[in-house]
């Protein structure tokens, strides 16, 4: 029984790496191409972002991300029996969008380190980090709008569009909220979930919708489709949240205690102060005595995670990150799709909530 | 003669202003609709910057620009046989990519005062300010794209987002030049006119343009009428380099010597090192004895303007503001359009020359 669970991991595993690895295949020659076409020295700030140069412009064999969100697109064009290749071009869009993302928010958030490697806004300089996110999210825009001789009609194309800009507004909105909850003492979970769903439940719903509309789905296939992507967004970001605070450093390629040094109010924090028993109440006091900007000692940040923990912080998180997986693969049941892509949608889920980093 | 001359600048003086009222009489409350959907505080940095409110929220009898960009956008509807009102979206969202720009720039260039008023993201935080931007940039592109029961087809509102989108790579690839021109010594006049064509002439040419696609014309006229829009771009461009040096401050509501503090490469620089005589190499020489951040005082800065002018360089800056406002009028001649139209693109190529701030 317990070899066979062993081998049922195993073999999801090897799933979702062939998938991220097709995904990794069908878009990295338009991303890099699309790229490419940045002027001088933001196509240079981009590849070094994206982990395929270092900072003299030097190629590296780089990591660049997981590449989830590609994958989803591929999927949603065959989940409605387009080609993966159709919905790879909305792969790359969001792939482009995501990484506008992280450039700003990396420079607003004051994180030195992504992927195990110095932050493009300390390695060149905060106006270039941000002048190549602005570029990369027009040329998300671009990749969808103005493809030369694409096969998709300018229709869908704008079908698609009109959901990545509704998609990469919430996610700026998303990204406020979170700055504003640093300087708050209290945040609900019901606030903070619904930041996340902002910050990264709507990309991820674009992701998941973008390939169908490109294949030429309706709009309540791709809505429904989109509704498995917002719950595994809220999924991924439960995982994210859990990650920030008990992971290894060396596997996630980002410091440890990040998002507590910078009292970010995460789904494991806003379940514990929720809690209200002693350890919560002990939380909150320590968080209330300390204030943005104060060096937090190593020892601080360990006992504000073991407080989190005590209060049930973790679990909570653990178990909705759970939830909203199973909320995932129920919406899969309102669109008829081929078996072996609903299969590979539930295990991209799975991938996303049981990944290490 | 003499008098009637002066009749003749008070009536196109009186003709700008009334186009330019109409122009905000149009897009005013559009802009205002589609800015009041940002999410707070974005909502409030948003109204501050475009001169609504104050700096608490207090609304104030702003300036909020010259909306001559959302004027050329209704002129282009009609041009077509449009309804200047449908032009108008267009002309809203080029707006906000133009204050989109604005707001990142100022924070890029160091500028601390704009219209008189101190810069958001002096006033509010980088962050805040850039944020805003990016939200700003995303509503411009939902203004075409997702505004609902709209008369335009998708279609043509997909052509002018991609007129949108182009034009904001452009700018923002302009930008990028330019400032990569505050670190180097020589800037060859075309350098600087190919930035110019980026930074400003790209914007114009889209808002031009924008609204014949979304009255339903061809590209071939919309890129007509984009030609203008261009030239009038690289004339406004040269007015503004101009009077980024010799300008009342009271009038442009912009600091004195900015633009030499910044050590920025604008046309009457260029043109003045090229010229090569005594007064050249003296520029040459003062500009390379000092370098960025020096703090250089008001004599310094007086003598720099004081060469710029004695090499020619303001005299080539206003013959080129010049040259490029006829190219822009012959421009015209390639589309054919009412005659009250025509007048109304000349008067706003000559307010563009004459403006004095």
């Amino acid at each position: 029984m317990k070899e066979s669970l062993a081998n049922t991991a195993l073999h999801a595993q090897l799933s979702a790496t062939a998938l991220l690895e097709r995904s990794r295949d069908l878009c990295m020659p338009r991303l890099r191409e699309a790229v490419s076409r940045l002027a001088s020295p933001m196509d240079m700030v981009a590849a070094y972002h994206f982990g395929w140069t270092d900072r003299h412009g030097k190629p590296t064999i780089g990591d660049g991300g997981k590449m989830v969100r590609p994958a989803l697109a591929a999927l949603s064009a065959q989940a409605v029996g387009g080609d993966p290749a159709a919905g790879s071009l909305g792969g790359v869009a969001v792939e482009l969008v995501h990484n506008f993302s992280l450039l700003h928010d990396d420079f607003m958030d004051g994180d030195q380190i992504r992927r195990n490697r110095a932050t493009a806004w300390t390695v060149f300089n905060p106006t270039l980090a941000i002048l190549t996110g602005d570029a990369l999210l027009m040329l998300a825009s671009e990749v969808l709008l103005n493809s030369p001789a694409h096969s998709t009609s300018l229709h869908d194309r704008a079908r698609a569009a009109q959901r990545l800009t509704t998609a990469s507004r919430r996610l700026i909105d998303g990204q406020a909220s979170d700055l504003s909850f640093e300087h708050r003492d209290r945040i609900t979970i019901q606030n903070c979930l619904e930041m996340e769903g902002k910050k990264t439940g709507a990309l991820l719903a674009c992701a998941s919708a973008v390939g169908a509309v490109l294949a030429g789905a309706d709009d309540a296939t791709a809505d429904a489709l989109g509704r498995y992507g917002h719950h595994l967004g809220l999924a991924f970001q439960a995982v994210d949240d859990v990650l920030g605070i008990w992971s290894d450093p060396e596997v996630t390629g980002k410091p440890r205690w990040g998002d507590l040094r910078r009292r970010k109010k995460s789904l494991p924090v806003c379940a514990a102060l929720a809690e209200g028993g002693t350890a919560s109440q002990r939380l909150a006091d320590l968080l209330a005595a300390t204030h943005n900007g104060d060096h937090e000692d190593e020892q601080q940040l360990a006992e504000q995670a073991s407080l989190i923990e005590a209060a049930g912080g973790r679990a909570w998180a653990e178990g909705e990150a759970r939830r909203q997986h199973d909320k995932a693969i129920a919406g899969l049941d309102e669109v008829t799709m081929p078996e072996g892509v609903r299969a590979s949608f539930v295990t991209l889920a799975e991938f996303v909530v049981n990944r290490k980093r």
